[in-house]
């Protein structure tokens, strides 16, 4: 397909595809003429992916170019793929200095060892974890960590569902792509459905007669 | 007790204090002499919900003065301060126009009813909600919204508990403070919980041999 047909099936401008060739994010297509190239589903693919990550992740050019080359080499497992972008989409506002952040971090460790579940110690999600259960403390919320037990029970129900969804969308790009989404939108509908949640608790205790 | 011991006992610093004194977010203490005053734990109890509401929930003051007037009206049941404060806490970035929001919302409402959930239907968590569906649809993946009623079932337990943990905590105040800290900090928590959960059935998926 021309870059006309390719712009109306991604959603995406010309001018941003244009962008996207200049700055190396997608490989040229096949050149038919002095003036014209081909593309194919291979770059409409990529086009999704990209899109996914500026969009929907918030990644700056710069990452989504590492995480593309990530994905460009051949002998990368997807396992490792998708911690390349997962880490990518992690805001890392380390606030913490780390003396204090290895206070919760101890409870982080245990949580994860009582859940059995196998996770790489420099994942910046524990660091976040131990970030928040250190405020809660000094907030004078010391059990807030009580409450990471019943997450996990709830987050293990739930990855199981998506992560086979997920890895049935195909092509590496599409399954990069799913995760992107999935991870960034879903994480904001499960935040305003657990407050939508407790509004319905709050509800039923605080309003019946 | 004095300033510096409000000061201390809160955590938060004498000028800050002053601020908020003058904004008319702590009302005054009692005048003791000339160039002194007096705090009480009321004062202490209404400085940590500030200071929830403005560096955990990241509100402007405005917003906390409203919260707080809210708060002080006598006859205003705890339901609907909960609502202010939570309402208060979600950020309103409608990116859709009407229109496209409403394809959205009907699958909020049949969510919500299909859950039997009590809602306002002017909860900005519902249009949040739909603003989701419709980019996902947009991205090419309609079927998100099928995810919603897992997130619902696991959203309702979490609720449970988390309602009854702040009821308990006494004085008004002190419920709002832990609704503010709880909402925020344990929607991070959820969300970080989340994407290691994924990397667990990830990591047990991809990596089996």
């Amino acid at each position: 397909m021309r870059i006309a047909e390719l712009s109306r099936q991604a959603n995406v401008s010309i001018p941003t595809i244009k962008y996207y060739l200049r700055e190396g994010l997608l490989s040229p297509g096949e050149r038919t003429s002095r003036n014209q190239a081909s593309y194919d589903e291979t770059h409409l693919g990529r086009l999704r992916l990209i899109r996914a990550l500026i969009d929907v992740g918030k990644l700056p050019v710069a990452t989504v170019r590492e995480v593309l080359s990530t994905l460009d080499e051949p002998d990368m497992p997807l396992h490792e793929v998708l911690g390349v972008v997962s880490a990518s989409l992690c805001e890392r506002r380390q606030t913490e200095p780390d003396d204090v952040l290895a206070a919760g971090r101890e409870d982080v460790d245990a949580l994860i060892e009582r859940h059995g579940w196998q996770i790489a110690d420099d994942t910046p999600e524990l660091d976040v974890l131990a970030g928040i259960i250190v405020s809660a403390r000094r907030l004078g919320h010391p059990h807030i960590a009580d409450a990471f037990d019943n997450y996990c029970e709830a987050a293990a129900a739930i990855a199981e569902v998506e992560v086979g969804y997920v890895s049935e969308l195909g092509t590496v790009e599409n399954v990069l792509e799913g995760v992107v989404v999935g991870t960034v939108l879903g994480e904001a509908a499960l935040a305003a459905i657990r407050r939508l949640a407790h509004q319905n608790v709050s509800a039923r205790r605080f309003t019946e007669s």
